[in-house]
C-alpha cells in the first residue's frame, strides 16, 4: 500500500509563550486541511490522528485536536525524544500501509517556552545529570571529537549556522533569520566549548500537522516512498564513531533499501541539526557526504541553497527553531513544499527525492537514541 | 492472526519516591521475562516494546528498556491520559495482529509521587483549570447526578470502596488495604461532595509488562480476543448520560463485535475505579449491569469476589494504586492471571473470559476522553 501525503501547514515558530499548545496546533491543522482542498467543502473524515509531544501535558492532543472538532476517532500521542514528530509519522505510515487506516492526521506541537527559561536540565536521576551531560555538552563532545581528528574545522562548523540562517531569511516562519559571518558566529557566547550559541538550537514553541493518505488524486501529492526508525543502544564510549553515528547510518541503510534507492538519489534533505556539529556527523552518516568531507560541502556551498545537496533549506532547527515533538514534522512539511515547487525564495530547483533525519534520546542520550530516516518523492498517483 | 499474553508481571504499586522509574519497570519486565521460562535461557528477541506513560521524563522508556539490556528496537511511547496503558496495548496488538511484529513488550509505567504532593492540578489554560474541574470534582458530578436520579445511593458507592479495598486483602502488591465498614467509608475525609477520601484512587508509583505475541506454545497463555480504542468528543452537558458513560459503551461494543461475544459470557473485570462512581457507571456502560442496578450489585456482593461477576479482584485503582500509565497493563497482568487461575487467595474459580476497560481524559476530560476496552480468553494455542 502507498502512502501519500496530501496536505502540509505549520504554525509560525518562536517563543509564543501567550499562545495555548492547541491554538498552535490549530494553526499548522487549519493550514493542512485548507491545503487538502477542503477549505469550502466538508470537512475530511480522519481514521485516526498520530501526534508527536514530549513535554506536552497530558491529553495536549486530544485538547487540541477536539478543540478543532476532530473528536471520536483514536488519538494516539507518541513521545520519542527529538524524534517524536517522526515516529508519529512512521507509526501513521505503516498503518495505512497495513491497510488499518485510509488517512489520518499527523500532528507535532510542541511548547518549550512556557517550561523552561534556559535549556533543558536532565534529571539528576539520570547518569546524564549526575554526569552533567546536557544536550549541548554531548554535542561539543562530538564537535571536540571531530575537531582533535582533523575531520572538521572550527569555521566549517562555524558554517553550517551562517548557512542555515541565511536559509531562514527565505522563511517568515522561521524563529530566527540572519546573515551572519562565521567570526560571527564563532564570537558569540560560548554555551559549551567549541559550541558558541549561534551553533545551538532554541528553546521553541511550535507545530505541524500533515495529512496521509493511502490514495492521492492529484499530482501536489508526495509519496512517502519509506520511512525506518530504529533505536540505539547506550552509548559505547569505546566506539570510534561519535555518539549517534552508527544509529543514523544503520536507520539510513534501511530506509534506502526500503526505497530502493541510493544516497546519490537525494536531491535535498531536512536533518538533525539540533547542534552545528549534528548537521554534520548527520551528513556523513545517510552517506549524503563521503567522511570527512560534510564540512567541506557546508564551506563550499554545496549543501547550501543554490548548491548540489541542499542541506536544512528551511532553517533547519538552528534557525526555525526547535520546537522537539513538532521538529520531525515541520521537516516533512518542508521536504513536501519543496517536492512540490512550493518553496518561494529558499525553492531547490527541480527537487525529485528529498530525505528527513531526525535523532532523539532521552534528555541526553546517554542511556540511548532512536532515529526516524524518510524519504519522499515527487509527484501523487495521477503526477507520474 | 491471533494474539497471546505469554509473559506477564508487576511492581509493588505504592509510594516509592527513592526507586526510579527505571527500576520500577525491571521489576516488572524481570517478573514478565521469568515468566515466559527464559530465566535459565537466552533473552526473548522482541520486535518492539509499545510503553504507556503520562507524566514521565522525554526519553523515559527508553533508559528503562536499555538498562535492562533491550536495545536496538523501536520503542513507541503512547501517551494517552488513564488509558495510556491499555492505548499501548492496543497499539501493540494491531500490529501483531496485522502481521507487523511477532512479539513485543508491552510495559506501562508511572512514578507520580515526586511529581504531586497532593492532587494532580489542571492547568489554569485549559477548560479544567479555569473551571476548578479537577478529576475529583468531575467524578463527583457524576456522583451526584446519579444520586439526584436514584440511580444509586450513598451507600451503594461506598460499598465499591469496601468491597475493592477487601479484595486488595489478597492482593500484596496494593497500595492500601483494609477490612472498611460502610460508615468508615462514607465517614473518611470529604474530597469532593459527596465522595470522600476512601472513594478516591491515590497517587502510586509502580510498572507492569506483559509479552504479547503471534503465537502460543502453553496453556498457560492467554488469548487477547479483541481490543478496541474510541476517543470521545468534548462533553456535552446537555447529555442525559454522565461523562464518559457514551463513549465506554461504544467502546464496549466495539470490541465485543471483533471477539464475537457478549456481556454475558464476561466471567471478571478490571474496570477504571478512579473513583467509586466510576466503577458503577463503567459497569452498566459495559452491559455488566442492567441501568441502575450497579450500585445494587456491588452492595449485594454480586460484583464482589464470590459474586456472579466480581469486578476489580486486584482491588482496583481504588486500593491497588492508581499510577496512570501502569493502570491498563496492571489491569491486564490481573485479568490474565486470574485467567490462567494463578490469583491466590483472590482467585475467580472457573474463570474463562475476562474484560478490561480503562478511560482516560487529559486533566479532567471535558475537553474529551479516550477509552479502551479488551476481551481475553483462557488458553493458548495449544490449551484449546
Amino acid at each position: 500500500m502507498s502512502v501519500y501525503v496530501t496536505g502540509t501547514g505549520t504554525s509560525f515558530f518562536g517563543k509564543q509563550p501567550d499562545i495555548s499548545p492547541a491554538e498552535l496546533a490549530w494553526a499548522a491543522i487549519g493550514e493542512a486541511l485548507a491545503d487538502l482542498g477542503t477549505e469550502g467543502g466538508s470537512r475530511p473524515a480522519f481514521d485516526a490522528a498520530f501526534v508527536g509531544s514530549v513535554f506536552g501535558e497530558p491529553g495536549v492532543a486530544m485538547r487540541a485536536l477536539q478543540g478543532y472538532a476532530l473528536t471520536g476517532v483514536p488519538i494516539i500521542t507518541v513521545e520519542n525524544a527529538c524524534a517524536s514528530g517522526t515516529s508519529a509519522l512512521h507509526e501513521a505510515a505503516t498503518a495505512i500501509r497495513q491497510g488499518r487506516y485510509q488517512q489520518v492526521l499527523v500532528l507535532g506541537l510542541e511548547q518549550m517556552s512556557t517550561l523552561f527559561k534556559g535549556p533543558i536540565v536532565p534529571q539528576q536521576t539520570d547518569t546524564e545529570g549526575r554526569t552533567g551531560l546536557a544536550m549541548p555538552s554531548l554535542y561539543a563532545m562530538e564537535a571536540s571529537r571531530w575537531l582533535h581528528e582533523g575531520r572538521v574545522t572550527q569555521e566549517q562548523l562555524a558554517s553550517v549556522s551562517v548557512k542555515n540562517h541565511r536559509h531562514a531569511l527565505y522563511n517568515e516562519r522561521a524563529q530566527f533569520r540572519g546573515d551572519y559571518t562565521i567570526e560571527q558566529v564563532l564570537g558569540s557566547a560560548m554555551i559549551s566549548d567549541p559550541l558558541t550559541l549561534l551553533q545551538c538550537s532554541p528553546i521553541s514553541d511550535g507545530a505541524a500537522a500533515l495529512v496521509l493518505s493511502a490514495s492521492s488524486s492529484s499530482s501536489r501529492d508526495v509519496e512517502l516512498l519509506a520511512s525506518a526508525q530504529q533505536a540505539g543502544g547506550p552509548w559505547d564510549h569505546r566506539s570510534a564513531d561519535v555518539w549517534g553515528y552508527q544509529l543514523i547510518s544503520d536507520t539510513a541503510r534501511a530506509a534506502m533499501e526500503l526505497a530502493a534507492l541510493g544516497p546519490d538519489e537525494v536531491d535535498l534533505a531536512e536533518v538533525h541539526d539540533a547542534f552545528t556539529i549534528g548537521e554534520l556527523t548527520t551528513t556523513e552518516a545517510l552517506g549524503l557526504a563521503p567522511q570527512g568531507m560534510a564540512g567541506h560541502y557546508a564551506e563550499s556551498g554545496r549543501t547550501a541553497l543554490g548548491g548540489q545537496l541542499p542541506v536544512n533549506p528551511s532553517g533547519g532547527l538552528l534557525s526555525r527553531g526547535h520546537p522537539l515533538g513538532a521538529t520531525g514534522v515541520a521537516q516533512v512539511v518542508e521536504i513536501v513544499w519543496q517536492l512540490r515547487g512550493e518553496a518561494g525564495g529558499r525553492q531547490v530547483d527541480g527537487a525529485e527525492v528529498g530525505l528527513v533525519e531526525t535523532m532523539g534520546g532521552g534528555v541526553s542520550g546517554v542511556d540511548g537514541n532512536a532515529c526516524v530516516v524518510a524519504l519522499f518523492r515527487r509527484g501523487g498517483r495521477n503526477g507520474l
